[in-house]
């Protein structure tokens, strides 16, 4: 539902948003709870819940605006490097159902941690998995 | 270097991985240390070292790449949703200086948090950031 949906407003313009570019397909922002200052999003301006729903063309115009802008967000800020997220589904800790990369510009001494604990399975186990996504991927 | 660059050896086949995916442009292997099972990162084949150095349609063919891969990685693990990551600068968390988006499945009772501390500016400080990066947008 694109009428409640507080991206599509703010593409719209009904919600007040601090945009900091906009083409024909997309639109970035900045994050109102930023992580670190600069931390945008950027956004399709088709309202589409999920990354893989996107069209190859609106993946490309989306990804091709994050790189553009990541550096230019890092240099505006003086930070040393920057994270590109995407959260997919609840569980993945998606909020709103619009599609959005996140860039977080980082600095040496911050506190983030876009990371978390680790296993180390075995090649054996490693190549079961292998195998069950190829069968998935067909 | 290329030479010395551990993903570029995977890609190569000079190092042992388990491969799940390759066209002309990406190769998709799984992590070998997953924050969960069916982690995978995909990687561009020509070395480029940060997401914001790749050409317009390298950039395309690797996000393409993982919006194809991720609701297969989500179907064969049975897992509830996913979360795409690019670090990008050793501050960012970046390990291997090979540019590689990670897919990571994610389940509703995982312990895993792709988030950090945030905070809550002013509109009146956001805007301030927001003039930053226009500037250095041009
Ligand atoms: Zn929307
Ligand atoms: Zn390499």
């Amino acid at each position: 539902m694109t009428g409640d949906c507080i991206f599509c407003k703010i593409i719209r313009g009904e919600i007040p948003s601090v945009k900091i570019y906009e083409d024909e397909n997309v639109v970035a922002f900045l994050d109102i709870y930023p992580i670190n200052p600069g931390h945008t999003l950027v956004v399709p301006k088709r309202h589409v819940e999920y990354l893989h729903e996107l069209k190859d063309d609106e993946a490309a115009a989306l990804i091709n605006a994050v790189k553009k802008l990541a550096p230019r967000i890092v240099e505006a800020m003086g930070a040393d490097g920057y994270n590109v997220v995407t959260n997919n589904g609840r569980a993945a800790g998606q909020v709103i159902f619009h599609v959005h990369f996140h860039i977080v510009p980082r600095f040496e001494d911050d506190k983030c941690r876009f990371d978390c604990e680790r296993s180390k399975p075995s090649m054996e186990e490693l190549e079961k998995v292998g195998e069950q996504i190829r069968r998935a991927i067909g």
